[in-house]
């Protein structure tokens, strides 16, 4: 493809994503396709000579796109948002077009010191530690999900208690709610055992019983080694006391992971920051600005209070090979901060959304779907025929139908039937809840309206 | 940034890409900044309001752009490429415009089933064994790095064993040109030992040395868990023995893994395939479509023979809600193939790439590169203060100044300020060489007559 045949098929499909936005809302959301459909819609086998541009863009239109879910839909309330925008794709656009590989800093100077930039941003937009910037002990790298990050870390806690005890014998904590990264991690990373801790009545991690569980590992001569703290879970975003369990990890000698993969983009709101306090005794910390910062999949960030262990357990540079500059802070290396070497440009797409939107325009969206979300919750709360069954410390509404679990699937089976409106039906201890969460960049009003008046006339 | 905002920015960015295709050639390879410059250029705190699209495009031409390293000049042969197209760019583009995120079949069945779709099509293309087809037992699923794939080898050989020994005393074998990312994935993994087996003449695993290393091990007690073959190896593009090691692995009942993250891009051509004989015998091999396949980065493809080990050590729902359809293969849910959870529509960029290219058109890009390499080989070769110094079984021709390492590092300098051509200076055991990788997209004989006219002038 010639750099002619480039800007031609390039303005193509420019054009393409524009009319994909601009329709993109009355596309029915879930895709009406069998398994193994799209996959039978095309050839099985690569083709020999070249084709045109023209025809895979027909099959684009033709047989991808009928089998897309449509994550970017204003009425997509499933799971977490995935939430993208035009700046977003643009910086996505120009990382491919450079074609960096940032696994040294010398291998990419900007792509390397461009995310050093926008991961300090964020230290202070979301109010986090000061010490958490790359001027600190610690520093932020962008990966490419919270299951990179949760891992890294469980790594690396593993590491520091080496010379104590076998991975076998190591025990992770978290709570029963937590996100599934970190039982997966812990296996993947070696662990023995996982713990899941009992919660409240708002579903945030019991301290007292953290400290019991510690306790009896110990006297059973296992080595507690992670705790995983979550800042909003993911079935109904309820928060952990972070001060309280990392006051119990300190005590311990326990590393302290905090999972705020969704919650985290929140906290550039002065008034959600109360659900982040503690953080300074937290080791390590990962939220997704893909999941409510604009910023399109993939892109994760993990911080760590201090970057020492974190480099300890990840580079294989032998320690008389050391950089010395790498060391000291004034030039760092990504590729000792986590699993892959390779790595992309990814900062771009972060610093195109931070300064597109800037922070007051990133508060306002998120304030928007946060009152959009109380507003919904008021009208389930105030309906009898439905429950409310969590707080809404966000931008998530948990509610079930009062006449029980198949009123309640039956309800989420509608609503996800309409075509327009896209929810999560999930399940607490054997009670059927709804989903909601509202984060879709586009979504309005409007379109938070149309759910509640498909909800309450088919509840 | 409403839809006809994109347009103009997306319009302006296309342009601003193919330009850069058309002068990447003329510009510097390596960037003249030291480090910390890029980062004091920009504001060090993000903007409150928000800025104009010209405003981030002006810095992106001021600030970033003298701190890039221009991995896609036709003048780049250093590391291996990160080779990239335009094909590759706009599939990509295409996949952060539809924002999808594929953990689950249902999340994105396009996403799932065009994968399944492009990696069974390089079964064929490559000549890998017909079972690796999701069709089969074993199956494929695209990465973000080989190290990626490589640790998740590692893990799920400890998870095989996890019965027979505490990881710590499980250990792993490569040989000792091997990639880091094997030692990497390994002390991420938690294996206890590492062996580096010796290599012959030209720097391939010895089998008997390997054997031998086994034995000592079970003698003293350790479980060998692991071997990684390299099909071309990062040093010296060295390819080991695979159906000899696959013999051992077999007959030992230890995990073997084959990192072809380079070479295995050229087995489209069938006159490289003897060097891939045996992967019948293998049970994990990765290969990076991101390196030589020119599809942009990151895009890694990691099969298994068998995924029924994989999904056992990567999935974390419980046997009693496995997923039927899944198991059987009529769909997958490509979630339980790596850490990660949320996955990005990466096939995309590669069914871009394959379908512009067509077999051929990849073939004809690699053989020429590959006749470019043999031209340069012979070229040195011929030359009495030059010397090679490992065979060229691709398009790596790796050599050194016969007045030895002084005068090979003054080489190696003279290369990389040319500014318009860059290479590697490495180590084999004492002795330095220079490693000339030819891959990029663009590098045509002029360039490659422009390097060699630079060599023997400089020598």
């Amino acid at each position: 493809m010639t750099p002619d045949e480039f800007r031609a098929a390039g303005g193509e499909l420019i054009e393409w994503i524009a009319q994909y936005m601009e329709t993109v809302e009355s596309r029915r959301i879930s895709p009406d396709v069998k398994p193994g459909e799209v996959m039978a819609g095309l050839p099985q086998e690569a083709p020999e000579e070249p084709e045109p541009f023209s025809a895979i863009v027909a099959d684009l239109n033709d047989i991808i796109m009928p089998g897309v879910t449509h994550w970017q839909s204003p009425g997509w309330f499933a799971y977490f948002p995935a939430n993208s925008s035009g700046p977003g794709i643009l910086g996505d656009l120009v990382s491919s077009g450079l074609g960096q590989q940032g696994m040294l800093w010398a291998t990419s100077p900007a792509a390397t010191e461009l995310e050093m930039l926008v991961v300090d941003w964020l230290v202070d937009l979301l109010g986090l530690p000061a010490g958490w910037k790359t001027a600190g002990p610690g520093g932020g790298v962008i990966q490419m999900s919270a299951s990179d990050s949760t891992h890294t870390a469980l790594v690396v806690a593993r590491h520091r208690k080496r010379s104590v005890a076998a991975a076998a014998d190591m025990v992770a904590y978290t709570s029963s709610q937590a996100h599934s990264s970190i039982e997966k991690g812990a296996n993947v990373a070696g662990y023995g055992h996982v713990r899941l801790i009992a919660v409240d009545g708002e579903y945030a991690m019991r301290p007292g019983d953290l400290e019991s569980a510690i306790a009896t590992d110990r006297a059973a001569g296992l080595t507690p080694a992670f705790i995983g703290s979550a800042v909003g879970t993911t079935g109904t975003t309820a928060v952990d006391p972070v001060r309280g369990i990392g006051d119990i990890a300190r005590r311990e000698g326990v590393w302290h992971h905090v999972d705020a993969a969704y919650a985290g983009s929140a906290m550039i709101c002065e008034e959600f920051r109360h659900h982040q306090d503690g953080l300074e005794l937290v080791d390590s910390y990962t939220f997704n600005p893909h999941k409510w910062m604009f910023t399109n999949f993939d892109c994760n960030v993990f911080y760590v209070a201090d970057r020492e262990p974190l480099i300890d357990a990840m580079s294989i540079t032998p320690p008389y090979l050391r950089n010395r500059v790498s060391d000291s802070g004034d030039v760092i290396d990504y590729r000792d901060w986590h699993v892959p070497l390779g790595r992309r440009f990814r900062a771009l797409k972060l610093w195109f959304v931070l300064r597109s939107y800037g922070a007051a325009g990133i508060r306002h969206h998120i304030r928007e779907h946060v009152r959009l979300a109380r507003w919904l919750e008021a009208r389930i709360a105030a309906d009898d025929r439905l429950e409310i069954v969590a707080p809404t410390p966000f931008a998530l509404v948990s509610f079930r139908h009062t006449a029980g679990n198949d009123a309640t699937a039956a309800l989420a089976e509608a609503i996800n039937a309409s075509g327009h409106s896209y929810i999560t039906a999930s399940l607490l201890d054997d009670v059927s809840f709804i989903r909601v969460s509202i984060g879709q960049t586009s979504t309005t009003e409007r379109h938070v309206k149309r759910l509640w008046d498909l909800i309450a006339g088919e509840a």
